[in-house]
Order: structure tokens, then sequence, then C-alpha cells
């Protein structure tokens, strides 16, 4: 989604140096796609590797000062959300921004991630919609292909925030396909203010937090 | 989205008793789901346990006489897939279907799966390209929301069956919100065609395996 296929992390001798998006250096990114020989390569890792190396990702790569450290991670409960909540606990995470797609079975995992978070003490920053409602590009009618508003009632029935709903847009898929820049070339598209309506609130959230 | 929420599997001398989708009893289904007390709970568990009960959910529920096993797993390469490829090979398993969406970061995935069932020594019976293309219901014309010919591509590139693709389908999406019988209902859909053709190939396919 980034280009950044075929880039290598190099070893310094303060650790990892992460790979960067731009020549400005805003954006490192740091994942275990940078360190297999090919990119067909399975990473047949039970839990323990797994988490071993979420741990180095944070302690051995040389992040510098961050602004922001975003962790993507799969959906679920298990072994790398646990390790990551643990190893990310000295440093005071922000929370978490959990993703659904609107249909019960996905609301479903969500309500789960929640009970998660929960547990683990990790707040809850918000609920996205993702895939919500496309709008055709031939005949301007909207379809909720995946149903609408599971997100929006789920973040209502759990009492945390609902930070918006992300359309299904075919210039976003196509640009993160052909990794092109979705914000610089399509600033009038849905998922454009949808997405960008979300940073802000997040952006608003995290100086409250730290002032 | 077999409408089987609230649903209980009981204990009898011989194991735990499936739960089944309809009264001819076609249809055993076994999930994590119907363990837990409320549907909220998240399964916190790391590999080791996971991979416990998948074990168990093979060897200590009664299943009887089946015509097929359909494991659902997650996407990846992890504990889940490492575990069942290992409890289901004395079972002489027909093989994996590999399902991907079209888009290069999801084919990418697909691609260090196919590299697992190689090493585990799991048959690829194929790969279906899901979401793939959507046909508006108001103006017909077809939108590539997640690009298109991913899937199929990668089967050439891997020397594996192309086994189909499944449109988006609101109808379907519909079917599985209310756990409502889509292909009762729906004859007509194009996802119905794309997902009785598959199925076809995968029974052909089984009956040359066992005969």
């Amino acid at each position: 989604m980034l280009s950044l296929q075929d880039r290598d992390v190099h070893q310094c001798d303060s650790g990892w140096v992460p790979v960067f998006v731009d020549q400005d250096k805003s954006i490192a990114v740091m994942s275990i796609g940078f360190l297999l020989e090919k990119p067909d390569d399975a990473v047949v890792w039970r839990g323990p590797k797994k988490n071993a190396l979420i741990r180095q990702f944070i302690a051995d790569v040389t992040w510098g000062e961050l602004d922001f450290l975003i962790v993507d991670t799969p959906p679920g409960t298990s072994d790398e959300h646990i390790s990551t909540v643990e190893s990310l606990r000295p440093f005071k995470p922000l929370g978490a921004v959990l993703v659904t797609t609107p249909q019960a079975v996905a609301v479903g995992d969500v309500r789960r991630e929640l009970t998660f978070c929960k547990k683990t003490g990790l707040r809850v920053l918000g609920i996205v919609e993702n895939m919500s409602g496309f709008v055709c590009p031939h005949c301007s009618e909207c379809t909720n292909i995946f149903s609408k508003g599971g997100g929006e009632e789920l973040a209502k029935h759990a009492g945390v925030p609902f930070l918006g709903c992300v359309p299904l847009d075919p210039q976003l898929t196509q640009s993160l396909e052909e990794g092109r820049d979705f914000l610089q070339e399509f600033p009038k598209s849905l998922a454009f203010s949808a997405l960008t309506d979300i940073a802000k609130h997040l952006l608003a959230e995290a100086s409250t937090c730290s002032s």
C-alpha cells in the first residue's frame, strides 16, 4: 500500500533502522515483510515466536522521536493483541481504534474486542465503520453492500465514541493498489472526507490527553 | 450466518454433540462461539490453548459419518493453520481452498498461504476470488471496487486451479445478516451461480479422489 516492496531494514549499532516512506522521513514503517527473503515466504510461526518479534519491533527498532506509533493488528483477541498491549503498557498508549464492517458477523467480532480492551485496561478511542455503503460511479445511487449502521449502533451500545463511516471507494482501493497518494489525488472523494474527519477527531483526542 | 446464536453444545458419553443447522441433521457445526457464556466474551487465548481446542474439535466431537468436514480458518499461516493441518493429517484431507479478494495486498497474503500448503504437504484444491466486482442494482453497471483478476492471475502463476469469482452481492450479505436461506431465496443472483459452480467443481474433485 505504501509502495515499500523490496525495501530492506538495516541494522545499526543502536538497533533496526525502520523503512521510511518519503525523503522527509515523516513516516517510518516496520513490518515482518521487510525481513523475509522472498515475498512469497510464509511466516509459519506459532505464538511465542510472534510475541518475541512484536517485543523486538517495539524495543529494538530505532524509532527516534515519534508523534504517533500506530500498530495495525489482525482481527481478533489473540497472541498479537496480548503481546502488543503488554509491550506497550510502559509507554501508556493513548488507546485502541476498533474498525468493523457494518454486518452483524463483523460487529460480533468487534464486540469481543471491546471486552478484550476492557479486560486489559486499554482505552477505546472509538469505533470506525469501514466498507460502509457504496455510491455507484455510474448512477450515483448508494447501495449498502454490507448492510449499514452496525458500527454506529455498537458504539452507542458500548458507550464509546463513534468515529465515522468510511464508504467503499474504488479510488481509494485503486490508490492503495498502485501505491499512489490518495490524499493528493482524490481530495474530493467520499472516503477522503470520512478519513480526514476521523484523523482530526483522533488528533484532537491526542492533544487533550497530552495537555 | 446460520442463525445458530444462543444454541448450545451438549456433552454425551462419547463426546461433544455438535449443533445441527436443520432437523435433517444435514449440517453439523462446532464453534468456540457455542462454548462462551455470553456472546460478548472475548477469547483471549494464546496459541497453546487454541491448539488444544482445535485438537478437541477434531477428536472429541461426535461428528458421526461425514461426507465433508469444512474448517474455516482465519487468514494467515499461524497457530490455527499449523494445528489444523497437523490434527487432520491422519485423516488425509482432500486439500485447501484458498480465498482471496482481488487486490494486491490480499493476493500477497494468499501467495504466502500457498507456500504454507507446499511446506506442509497440503494439496491446494484451488483459489476463489471473492468480492470480485459489484453490479449496481440501480443501473446494472459493474464496478471493480477491489480491483479485478488478482485471484485468477495468482492461480495461473502458481499452477493451481482457479475455481471462480464470487461477486459482491447485497442479496447474499443480506441473507447472511438475517440468517435466511440464500440458495432458496435468490437462485437468480450472480453470487448464486458463482457459488454453485465452485461447489460442483469441488464435488467433482472429491469424487475423483475417492474413486
